[in-house]
């Protein structure tokens, strides 16, 4: 069993709005994040799959494949968009880093064909990150 | 003549949009860069003050200050905000890298106090950033 | 189950002796590290919380408090210090990567509210890190 | 049980070819990889003990001794080498990062005597990195 | 004048042998890069180009062209590449990082259209990179 | 004329105080770095040697040379020290990055035989680093 991390990455804006809350609460939760205009990110995205080595390719995974998969997936939906407002499911859903992660493993993982998705790392910024595994 | 280089960070969104070109061609030369609803990028900017060494202090300028200072006129007034809309100034002209830069030089260059502002650099993403001098 | 990191960062010395031992065997031991006069480093801390996802703010843990509780149990305490000197558990353990790694748990740990400690990883440079997970 | 991490690195060169393939299919497969002249990186390699404290050290193990074992096991063999041609293993696998994680780990484990050895981590590149633990 | 930097990347590989010398002397002076089978690099490629900011753009130079502009005159000749044996210039002359920064200048200055080339950095590893400003 | 540049790295310990100040100017002049115990930083250093390239090696000068030459005029001297107390000059110089980028130069400048010394960069911190050029 081999993990095998390939990495990408995307810019894209959020804000964090919960509109059960009060707009003191809204502030007192997220401070800055508030503010609706929106704020950015240079994201960068880790995806792991695990697998057995091929022995014909000494590989776990096709790379190019991987990458393309990653691209077509998440780049073109995500890299400069505003998360709240183009991307349907954050309607309804904070953008956070938390469930960003879980929403990229959604996209991810019944895509992969080679090895099993074992691992989403995301980082919002060099000093935050989260890490997901599926459940 | 020492130069001293003090690193900061914010988070902010833009988009880029010139009203006096068509719609097509604003989005020939801007590309993704051109949806309006903005996307965003963790910004590192690097000031350098230069400088004789003081030899009371064994140092150019006062760091503390210069972090102080930094953070009052440019990450006080940037971060977590989205540049087009809420800083006055990207009202009327691009806010890109190059822009950004000579903005920031205009907003400390008069404040600092021993030594004086050699370069402005700001990376919009790892892999792009912009120097300027003052001129 | 989300895993959420924080980085923060603290400048400290240290030097490693062990006064059961010859002067001779600590030398061997600890080669340069034995230097009383203490050296120093810039230390990464890289705190890691897991738990599920709250649905009301989209994370795991509030990150301002976290970064507050890191700020006033780790950083207060360590940054700028002669570790060996100003901070008592070390005048009775050697303060190694690993150990620091442990105590950092031990400050951390009773003191996280929403999730639970799950690593803390530790950077002595660039070249040579510690993970802990608690036992 | 405390992980120690130590980083290394080697420069070599590879490329990828199986000989029970068709020309056609190896292209397709890998692609640039596929070159016969070989090309390059920068590897960075992550190797990490787990072990208990020593409490007369405070450390899991001699980092002195791991960082020469690493030195003499693996950079000396691969340094500046093209590893399909110049490391015996490699004649007959492909010298992928998965490969190259796995004959690391060959290499190591049996000569670790302070703990023992946890994982191999190897960057191909900053974007593109394997783990193995073993089995 | 602004100065705009942009960074690519290119894995090759090389090795240094000078026939006016002997194997002895080619040896002393290039050590473990005299290897014939070649070694190699992760390289990173940074791009400078100065010019006034255009106001219709905020920019020095259009960003998409200068990269593509990269990727065809730099990275699709070299990227993958077993640099003396593949790139016709280094049959002659010996592929440091000094002479590829000079040769990559030579590449790209009479292409620039908008601003002039500045400075070429070459990064062969972290710790080793060479700056060229065209004379 | 093309510009190399060698990095490498060391860790060391200092405080600051200016024995003709009061205490009390001491303290907010230097705020916690004035704590005499010390504290310590991983310094990167970065040398640059600029020259002609040598058409016999494609080099401005002999990296192994260069290499060694920071190994022993600085790292020896000031990697895992207390710079205050166990280097000389800094018994009446205080040991800011400023001054060290000094004394540094002055160490390497007269004893660099191929091209000249150019600049040397000293990080104390990811954050914070100095620039001197001789004079």
């Amino acid at each position: 069993m081999v993990y095998v991390t390939r990495r990408a990455e995307f810019s894209a804006s959020h804000f964090y709005h919960n509109p059960d809350l009060s707009a003191e609460e809204n502030r007192r939760l997220f401070g800055k994040c508030n503010n609706p205009y929106g704020h950015g990110h240079n994201y960068v995205l880790e995806v792991t799959v695990a697998g057995p080595v091929n022995p014909a390719t000494g590989m776990v995974a096709d790379l190019k494949e991987l990458k393309a998969l990653i691209e077509q997936e998440v780049i073109e939906l995500m890299d400069h968009k505003f998360l709240n407002k183009e991307i349907p499911i954050f309607a309804s859903k904070l953008p956070t880093a938390e469930n960003l992660a879980v929403e990229i493993w959604k996209l991810l993982a019944p895509k992969i064909v080679s090895g099993t998705l074992h691992q989403i790392r995301l980082y919002e910024t060099p000093d935050l990150y989260v890490d997901y595994f599926g459940e």
